[in-house]
């Protein structure tokens, strides 16, 4: 039974009961560039009573150092370790859950964001921007290397990642499929771009089959590799999010508890509805009501 | 009931019933570089009854004049006007099924061979080619000229063709989507590549919808198209071709009558299999047998 955070003490008993809050970051802490009332002192608020912070975003094009510009912009406190993005979250699934060999490595159909974090984890990679060159229309050759392919977000997509990601899922049955996350798009310019999703849809139509894992939100791939780095107990764990379809869904796959707010894209009506199956545990307003 | 042509009569009996032949080619004609025993005496049999004869191809990247230099290379005899690709489908159907506005103009993802027949028919044409560089970054304008995206095999599609596709279709609600054909993979230096129906899954992704109309063989419309342009009678028009799920289908879907020939990927074992739902009108070994 969703129950609606209206007090400050069902607050802080909401607060007592967990130890970890993971949180999608916009329309919770900010939306675009404005950071709303209160989330600087709530999150203080959560620091001073020794919780863990998480913050889980979809964005695998970028590596947490440059997330972290941000935070840093809005004057938040927040560490590398404490910002999972879908491309760490494919490399920590990668080392963590696949044990992936030391002797293979990953073809990327992505940014350097992905790049960054396998490197990170002490995984080789290949392609991503190496291959942003036109398709010379020659074979693509064997290479029992690639034990991985990892598509992601990548703005620099061409024909020749395609034919060379393709040819290693079709021609190597133990090559490991994985999309950082499946939004469909992203927005950009105050309209809508071809998410990663989007960019994965030749190599999914092109093998007949769906990816071995899928690792950013709603997935579920997202919460086991965070809970194989931290070690967080599911239990003491919420979601602290705004999009039912990604957030809520998220927590919900997982067995965790949710909290929606009601900054960002969900109404409260829209929530309580009767057509909604998506039902976070938890409601409030603004995350920043936790500073009142 | 599927009746196989055995005799010298059934096959005269068959031809004698049909004024018009669609063929596919590889399988049928030829396999790759090496036509096949009796093709050249059969297609002059043709012919010589005053038999109209058209082919089929899914391929949408190269003009009818360059298909045409195959069948000269094999002795075959052809016109401009007999070869039906997906890209001239797509250019029939946008002139004489959608009555494509002279003031609008269509936006490609694909290789020249769609640009040349759109031109041919008289429509004006965007991006293909001209777009094959690298995604700026810069918001795509608006451009309300576009009154319909076409999708093709692209093997220099890149994320600016994605984005600016996506964007049209997006925001002009009266913007057609049309794909030339479904083909998910093609066969290339002994191996598959993505083909034009994983080149669109992006914006079929994105859109979170199918496309308005798909031209090539299974789908329909390629065989409105060829009847639109070519104004045959379906009762008279008979669909060779050796692959149940696009060729023999694409027959039964226009209500037309088929004939399977056993020299292409199909056996007769399949064929008569009970699990295949794709049955045939006729069934011969070779279309070659008719010179016999």
């Amino acid at each position: 039974m969703l129950e609606f955070l209206e007090t400050k003490e069902q607050r802080e008993a909401f607060i007592d009961q967990y130890d970890n809050f993971l949180f999608d970051c916009d329309g919770v802490l900010w939306e675009g560039t404005r950071m709303f009332d209160g989330v600087k002192e709530a999150m203080t608020l959560l620091r001073e009573k020794g919780k863990r912070v998480f913050f889980v975003t979809n964005n695998s094009t970028k590596s947490r150092s440059s997330f972290l510009k941000k935070f840093e912009g809005f004057g938040i406190k927040a560490t590398q370790e404490e910002v999972f993005s879908s491309a760490f979250a494919t490399a920590s699934y990668l080392k963590h859950v696949l044990k992936f060999p030391q002797d293979k490595k990953v073809y990327i159909i992505g940014m350097n964001g992905i790049r960054d974090e396998l490197a990170a984890e002490g995984i080789r990679s290949c392609g991503g921007e190496e291959d942003s060159g036109l398709f010379d229309n020659e074979p693509v050759p064997d290479d029992e290397e690639v034990g991985a392919v990892v598509i992601g977000l990548d703005t620099q997509v061409n024909y020749k990642k395609y034919a060379k990601a393709f040819a290693y899922l079709q021609r190597n049955k133990g090559c490991h499929f994985i999309v950082t996350n499946e939004d469909s798009t992203f927005p950009q310019h105050g309209a809508f771009y071809p998410g990663a999703g989007s960019i994965a849809a030749p190599i999914i139509t092109a093998l007949g089959r769906r990816p071995d894992a899928v690792l950013g939100k709603p997935a579920q791939n997202m919460l086991e590799a965070i809970f194989a780095e931290y070690k967080l107990d599911p239990k003491k764990t919420c979601m602290i999010g705004d999009r039912l379809d990604t957030d809520i869904e998220f927590g919900l796959n997982g067995g965790i508890d949710t909290l929606c707010v009601l900054t960002g894209i969900t109404t409260k009506e829209k929530l309580l509805s009767p057509d909604n199956k998506v039902k976070s545990t938890y409601c409030m307003n603004a995350f920043g009501d936790f500073a009142a």
